[in-house]
């Protein structure tokens, strides 16, 4: 017996997704109310106009069964050359420990790298909550480049990392 | 014979301050061609929909005759409790060393400490052009918080710059 190969990620946003989005991330318990709203906000904005023109990129991990079990969030920085934002990521609590938010990572920074990202920026919390979210980005290879005190509230400062992208080899293939 | 008294600064955008402000920034040759579309989008919107509606809050240093010749834009950070972010501010280098600059960011901090903000944040390059940008900020009793190399392209960082607000005593009367 051999596993099912799983879906591949998908790019284009579709009409059940904000509500899948906002399920996810609600569970995950590390998103604020207000970044709940933003991120479904955010995925609505692109299903009204088509991700091309909202300005965001998206990848959708489905299940076989056609639900959602993660997503990422990233596009360009305006007003800069070549940095990308890499604005949210989350896993359905039920399917992590698989590698899903990696695979959902690695594919966001090759798809940037091909639109002309050099450098991938990420911001979170400095609280201890939110140590498993800096060991998966230290793990994928992003470097502290500031920490500021009281940014999201009194005690809970925002942490900046960095990745250089496109030093893969070229032959690589995509995981996507 | 006495000097006129300068206008109060203005809060509510007007049709021409689009034009006006393209027209300012553009001059100052501090801003990148896509940061005068950036700012100049924003008061678009807030002349459309409404300032309080756009979720930035502006303030115009109008002339005797009724031209623009300085403004700051300002507002709350979404996801913050209390971190708002200083946009912009542009004078018209015809009206510069007067104070305008100033003027409009100690008023733009008194308004934003009104509206609840405890920092502001700024951000601006590391390049050198942009020194007399820093000491501005420097000399209104900014700190640099974090500089983010190669932000904004390959050899020009960003540095963040933050104030801690609401330190003034409550009698103090207002510049606006």
């Amino acid at each position: 017996m051999t596993s099912p190969v799983p879906p591949a990620l998908r790019s284009t946003p579709r009409a059940s997704d904000a509500a899948e989005i906002r399920r996810i991330i609600a569970a995950t318990q590390f998103f604020r109310a207000a970044e709940v709203d933003i991120a479904v906000e955010l995925v609505q904005e692109a299903i009204d106009k088509g991700a091309a023109k909202s300005g965001y990129h998206f990848l959708f991990d489905d299940t076989l069964s056609g639900g959602l079990r993660g997503y990422a969030c990233y596009g360009p920085i305006d007003g800069t050359e070549s940095s990308w934002d890499f604005y949210w990521i989350a896993v359905d609590p039920a399917a992590q420990g698989k590698g899903i938010g990696q695979r959902l990572l690695v594919a966001s920074e090759h798809d940037a790298a091909a639109h002309g990202a050099r450098r991938f920026w990420v911001e979170t919390s400095t609280l201890a909550l939110y140590e498993p979210t800096r060991r998966f980005y230290h793990r994928a290879g992003y470097t502290d480049a500031a920490a500021l005190a009281d940014f999201y509230a009194p005690g809970d400062g925002k942490l900046i990392l960095f990745k250089e992208l496109g030093q893969e080899p070229a032959s690589r293939e995509l995981p996507l």
